[in-house]
């Protein structure tokens, strides 16, 4: 591990953190922090600091992180931004290992702010202390139960998490990537929310993420990328290994005006960066539910063989649709061998479609273990690469179908994705998800999950 | 109103249905079907048709529809393939307004299919019975609490339904597209699955419901058009009175082979349907969740007279990804004028964004009031045609946002979206829905809307 890796390990895990600017008024941030950090079970010391000390929820208050008697490993500062100049030279006298500034009011809002940023990153020079932020929501992780979210709570209940780190420059899209995981039964195990990246950028926690072994899929949210070249070095290196899923805004002219006001970030051409990407293996998702989508399937679904999908529904239309989607998104829909196009024939009614897609047709909402059957059958067609199946409707067959796939899942040698249309709160979608398989809301989005994980499989032998 | 229209009216509030084929065997169809229509209150005659006549389901069943005493307008049809055209033979004899053929195994199936479809019409010739079907899901229509699926007797409990047909070529969409509306707040009036359209088609039931005075909006999933000519013509004239919204499939070459053995359909090239459908002011779908927004776009949201959306934000990371979708969808995000981002300066922080998007920073969750005086504040904007809203996150601001925007929801002059990435459950979202608002998961969708409504406006005023 490099020693940037090992640095941030400790601020992801740390022993003490001191809350600068804790407040015992709720609803203050510097509450909501102090208060969140309490409720998900952070195991470390906290030490509120706050100028009147005495005590806010039940700890002892400091009136400088200098009167801290043990040692502080994280300090987070909650306080308006002319004064985080003044407490981070505190913090550097103190010597803890990192920073959070969650405050706002620097670069971004111009420069005079611009200014402020550039004293607090000299203040720091030489020490050896790193920061993340200014103008941040903080950092999460799951293992060391550090996070200033109280909803949080709720996932911190789960021993174990899932192997995914968050980068994002946007702070509430942290916790909103964390909830749409959590809602597809997927615990996320860090995010950070980078801010204005005065010091720590994007690209260093990259190579952080790149380098810690519980993380095997990296997502983020970027509106630019500040150390490009080390960037690239970076990213093609670590997506040999694992990959690595962003979502980039600031594509247009208005977005990168946007990205400018909130977290001064320079945009550059959007086809610098599609050429950035492509040659480092980068997997692209145009928004949040792609960069949802993109991340299930890597840590649900194997990479497939090849490009061919076989198509099986109940329902005609979505049949028809799944073929479509699948070929727009570069997938090979193929007419199935005679002799698997025969085998389907000796379950399925005379007028199913068996030539791909597998139109079972709506009888097979009466017959759930035709869905099982069929899946068995395309599965042994040599030219079949993966299958993607259309579920019955909810209350027409749905949970049966779930139940039925869930018992024979460690028979599938090839990958599956399954496509219910009736949303995510259905109980066979919640079955199937809690066994591991990956549940998409329509055939385009899984068809386009599917693709993007046959590509990084042909990036990957490319190399 | 054509005859052919008046012919559908009455199959679509018929005052007696025979359902030929009924079953006392709980999930056969003919039993689910006549069951359903009993469960969803139907109020006119239901004769059950079964040759061991009896009693099913508290209703006397007769051997034959040529049995029933009473006149019967509608005449549905769930008995196996091969006996189809010997009921129909009785249809024609007893003379009913219309018949749905449920029954599948017809041109779906092959040659020997599509003879036994060909009898079908050749008995109906010249008798002035219409045909819905085969191998299709049959109708809905609120008002007349017409309804084979037992589910949509919780929908049926509203009075009102909102004025929107849907036309479908896939049965099993038919439903799940009145469900996604309902998930919205929104009830659909009428669909058809049209089946493999023996007799009426696609453009038949246009032509409907472009004549229907109840419906001003029309969605349709097409795998193929089989009346080209007169679909055009319908099309150019209906789009001038009410907004076509048509999902395509069979689009690639893999999904145009599945359309055909779905239903028989022949799909031709997929830029002569562009062509077309630019042609004749019909907007164009691609997928089931673009159905349903734009369907929610045209019911709640008025025409925007322009291009230009303003974009309010707390989250800041959502905001940039806003103005690219915009942007990417077509709209302009142009900067505010001087006097309005003056009046913004003056109630939002000093590190808020205040050109466009309008980014009031998280600290607006703890001053929801902001949204409010925001939007306001970007009304007044001579060059703002509509605003995009993206609503503070679940349990953070979320439902006082909603409540406050409600009540002004009169005073808003300017189309509005709201965009809520938490998902459609939230209370907050269910509110802003209740006042006749449109609210979208991500701000990717909310754009898109946005944009087909200026496109279909611009269409209008160009004719």
């Amino acid at each position: 591990m490099s020693s940037l890796s090992e640095k941030l390990d400790k601020i992801f895990h740390p022993k003490s953190i001191a809350i600068i600017g804790a407040s015992r008024t709720p609803g203050k941030v510097g509450y909501d922090f102090l208060k969140s950090l309490i409720d998900c079970g952070y195991k470390g010391k906290i030490y509120p600091i706050n100028p009147a000390s005495g005590e806010i929820l039940n700890l002892k208050a400091y009136p400088s992180i200098t009167d801290v008697p043990g040692k502080v490993d994280l300090a987070v500062i909650a306080v308006p931004a002319p004064i985080v100049p003044k407490v981070t030279k505190e913090c550097a006298k103190k010597g803890v290992e990192g920073i959070i500034i969650l405050s706002s009011g620097f670069s971004e809002t111009g420069s005079e702010g611009k200014k402020r940023e550039e004293e607090i990153v000299n203040i720091l020079k030489g020490t050896g202390i790193r920061v993340i932020g200014p103008n941040c929501n903080g950092i999460y992780c799951h293992s060391s139960a550090v996070s200033f979210i109280s909803s949080a709570s709720v996932q911190l209940k789960y021993a174990e998490s899932d192997p995914i780190a968050f980068i994002s420059q946007s702070g509430s899209l942290c916790n909103l990537f964390r909830q749409m995981l959590l809602a597809r039964g997927i615990k996320l195990d860090k995010f950070v929310s980078s801010g204005n990246e005065a010091d720590l950028t994007a690209t260093d926690y990259l190579e952080y993420f790149g380098n810690d072994p519980r993380i095997k899929i990296i997502a983020a949210y970027l509106e630019c990328i500040r150390k490009g070249r080390k960037f690239l070095e970076q990213a093609k290196k670590i997506s040999k290994k694992k990959p690595i899923i962003i979502w980039k805004a600031g594509r247009t002219k208005a977005g990168a005006r946007a990205a400018f006001s909130h977290t001064a970030a320079l945009s550059s051409s959007d086809t610098i960066y599609d050429a950035v990407f492509r040659q480092t293996g980068v997997i692209r998702a145009m928004g949040i539910d792609e960069l949802v989508d993109f991340t299930v399937a890597f840590l649900r679904v194997p990479y497939p063989k090849g490009r061919n999908v076989a198509i099986i529904s109940g329902p005609g239309g979505p049949a028809v649709a799944a073929a479509d989607a699948s070929e727009m998104a570069g997938l090979n829909v193929p007419e199935l061998s005679k002799k698997t196009q025969n085998k389907l024939r000796e379950f399925l009614p005379p007028f199913a479609g068996v030539r791909n897609p597998v139109d079972m047709t709506m009888q097979s909402i009466k017959n759930v273990e035709w869905y099982k059957i069929a899946t068995d059958t395309v599965m042994r067609d040599e030219n079949i690469d993966m299958v993607l199946i259309i579920l019955p409707p909810p209350g027409r067959g749905l949970t049966e179908c779930a139940k039925l796939m869930m018992e024979e899942k460690e028979n599938y040698k090839k990958p599956i994705v399954f496509v219910c249309m009736a949303g995510k709160t259905e109980e066979g979608v919640k079955l199937l998800e809690k066994a591991g398989f990956s549940v998409f809301p329509t055939v385009e989005r899984a068809a386009k999950a599917l693709a993007v994980l046959v590509r990084y499989r042909e990036y990957l032998e490319s190399r």
